[in-house]
């Protein structure tokens, strides 16, 4: 992928004679919702459900488990009993109007940074799988070869715009596993970079390591978001000490922290859409919350990830129906606090098969009506997320590539209604030579990179092969051909002796 | 299936005392579209387009082959140069005029009848398609034992509405097959029938052969629709004999037209959206100014089936940016002359895998926000229409009943809330036991057919089969259980010696 910006070219107009190699190169970079935001529940059921939210966090409470993050809450009024907080709506409320409505998530390189905002698209892969699978290899733990390979992979389709944890290098012990992840993101990236939230050793580390690989003086690094942290609550009503610790981190280092309960209606939440949503809606303010008191007016998403289970196995379930309510409905909620989120789609598929790509690609349309700013496990997400899947990845950027496109509104203007070249052309005959064709015939139409549009005698003589037989050439091409973009050498270089300096002084060993 | 309404229980609340075998019923017979209907035009465009197709029809006409075609535009002023028509706009305004707004379309059980009006969600399978295929069998060319197979597979599933050609049966001579298709469908299925046009002779036959299954005197087949067809006109501009002569005979018959003109951008239509859509939008109003012409206010639906081809080999691509465009586009020039209307999903992949279910996923969604009345094409077509495909029958009925669930909206009382049941819940425990759990868990999530949720090691010890592998499963336990619904017996036995006394006279040939 160049460096320089792609605009969009299909709405220019092209004769064969002035430029006859041209390719079709949509802009999939910075991209914003097709459609406007849908409802699930009317605007009085939400503001029921956020009311009862803040009564859960005053009367019910949650349990935090880390004291900083305890004492926090208790100077601003809340009440501290053991280790439960009772967060009085008050307390919320300041929190909500402190909170910034939009930022921009800066990138080592300024053409993919994003606007973190309502309204705009921002696609992440699938992330958090301990094991990877493809079918040269088959399924195996991930180790940091996948890890590095899943960036490449990231890397070369524009319509991922963010990094994060596709596979977990298991390979790599865990006290300097953030070095590895890091070095990896910046070496085959230039995209916005992604660090766990395993205490603060790793978190400080991490900033400084990216400041350093990045050239920024302290005031550029605090002044905008370079990396981002997904912060999960434990369903119900539990926060645990690496997750309040990150809060307060990335808090007042100005990074962001994505707010992500993972409520599963039926197991960890109630079995109800708005019963599950009431919980993510409690445990996602009470995160929030501890942000802005930690540091008023520092980046935080709202996020949510409620899906139901299959009642028969109790598994999770992605894709359904109930999935696609909350995604809604969880939208619905972002815009009555007024703040960006995340949402995810997501495959409870243990393969890259038709019941993969249903779920997936109902979750992107779900995720999309939501106007879910960031979308999560959007590509190669498998068995619910513990495994990343390549040929799955592939045949999930075709379906991310074909939904970004509708973004892309047609014209109507008269050229392009046409009404000379219909009258060009007889009753019975074809279009395919009338200037209005040949105008515009190489950047018409999309241009799949997996999807196999031969007849089928053709396609039976070219190895009669299913799109994720196919998505394995694909895949290999892609790591093949690719190649470290513009400056990150330079940037690794910067970042390496400090990584050899922290190594060499034990690491860091993640919170308990 | 059974012959009473299945109510949607799902808002029911029970307890595992009252009811201790409660399944989840919901109700997929009588469908909305979930959510509102989408532009990718602006209202200027869109009049734009539709001022343009009544100018093709003005100034560049339409070809029309069928003698007493043109006579009957002639008659209402039309100019007739040989074998051209030419349609001033007046012509086409006063058939707009006349045409009805919402008919009911009748099915032999009448619980199965749907409402055929804008914002009504009604799903054919797969049809058209002259070849079958399943894993067991392998693909062949359709024979009236596929057909009787897929009217069976259609009987099943409620979320298909409405029968139509899903395979075509090689097997039977053309000049006897429409007596086998129609008893097929009425012996087998008791929902609302589909009539090939392919001229007078089959047609009257096939009215007759209806009114008298059903037991209907004159008056009663000629007040409601019993059966429709689908009209093609041959773009660019041209209407065939045999679709000529069907407009006029389902019109006289008070029966429905489907008019369905099939514009392939940069092949028989201009490459633009707006271009397609324009060509298609003349070629509809023409079709549907016959029906009125030949008898004011029958109903007749407003239609096309515009998507793009591969233009590395021309052929036809489905589930693209580019057909939901124009699917959405169809939707709003439908709205704009206020008929309801048919558009189509549909699959270009040669086999069921990831490709299939992206294409027909991403044609449902585009059909739905395009609020098409009837949406074909939406399970189990393959190869772009050659080859019904048993196994992707059944992963599509999966994604309808996904789909359609969401026209359900989730209740957010303080009840579905549920304080008290979070209130019942530590933080870090579950709510598989609560009594809100236990109350609703029998009918709160969607049950799927053929998606495995089971977890890596439980479906690899089951075989880790793919869900096109599973499906097959599915589609063999639905044909042993397929039974014939009340009545059909008796309906058959009523239209039986007619169709006899057809066949000895020679039966009916098709028209040229």
């Amino acid at each position: 992928m160049e460096p320089t910006p792609e605009p969009d070219t299909r709405t220019r107009r092209r004769s064969r004679e002035q430029a006859p190699k041209v390719t079709r190169q949509p802009n999939y970079r910075q991209l914003r919702h097709p459609f406007p935001a849908q409802a699930m529940f009317s605007d009085d059921e939400i503001a029921a459900i956020h009311d009862t939210a803040l009564r859960v966090l005053e009367e019910l409470g949650m349990r935090v488990l880390l004291p900083e993050a305890r004492q926090i809450y208790a100077a601003a009024g809340a009440k501290v009993v053991d280790d439960m907080v009772f967060i009085g709506k008050d307390i919320v409320r300041a929190a909500l109007a402190s909170a910034p409505k939009r930022w921009a998530l800066r990138a080592p390189n300024p053409l993919r940074d994003q606007d973190y905002a309502q309204g705009a698209m921002i696609f992440m892969a699938g992330v958090g799988c301990p094991n990877a699978t493809d079918r040269d290899r088959g399924r195996r733990p991930g180790s940091i070869a996948d890890f590095v390979e899943t960036v490449q992979l990231c890397q070369h389709y524009d319509v991922i715009h963010m990094l994060g944890p596709m596979t977990e290098p298991q390979d790599v012990p865990v006290h300097l596993r953030h070095y590895a992840t890091l070095q990896a993101q910046l070496e085959h990236s230039d995209k916005p970079l992604f660090l766990f939230s395993r205490g603060p050793g790793q978190v400080q580390q991490g900033f400084e390591l990216i400041q350093t690989a990045l050239g920024l003086s302290d005031a550029e690094f605090a002044r905008d978001v370079w990396v981002s942290t997904v912060i999960n609550t434990n369903s119900p009503r539990l926060l645990d000490n690496p997750m309040a610790q990150g809060l307060i981190d990335f808090a007042r280092a100005g990074q962001m922290c994505i707010v992500t309960p993972f409520c599963l209606a039926g197991a960890m939440a109630p079995i109800t859409p708005a019963g599950a949503l009431t919980l993510q809606h409690a445990e996602a303010l009470a995160a929030i919350t501890l942000t802005q008191l930690a540091r008023a007016g520092c980046p935080v998403s709202y996020g949510g990830f409620s899906s139901n289970v299959y009642m028969k196995s109790g598994a999770p379930a992605y894709g359904t129906p109930e999935h696609l309510k909350m995604q809604i409905g969880g939208g619905q909620l972002a815009r009555h606090i007024g703040l960006p989120w995340r949402t995810a789609s997501g495959a409870a598929s243990n393969t890259a098969d038709m019941q993969a790509a249903l779920e997936t690609t109902m979750g992107l349309w779900g995720a999309s009506l939501a106007h879910g700013t960031l979308i999560v496990h959007t590509a190669g997400w498998l068995e619910g997320g513990l495994t990343f899947g390549y040929e799955k990845f592939i045949n999930d950027i075709e379906s991310l590539q074909v939904f970004s496109e509708l973004a892309s509104r047609p014209s109507g203007s008269a050229a392009e209604i046409g009404f000379d070249a219909i009258a060009d052309v007889q009753p019975g005959g074809h279009f395919f030579q009338t200037q209005h064709t040949m105008d515009r015939y190489q950047t018409a139409f999309y241009a799949p990179i997996v999807a196999d549009l031969n007849n089928f005698g053709t396609w039976s003589e070219h190895g009669a092969r299913t799109s994720t037989e196919r998505a394995t050439d694909v895949w290999k091409q892609v790591l093949r051909d690719a190649r470290k973009p513009e400056g990150a050498e330079e940037r690794v270089a910067r970042m390496q002796p400090l990584i050899a300096a922290f190594a060499a002084a034990g690491g860091a060993s993640p919170m308990d």
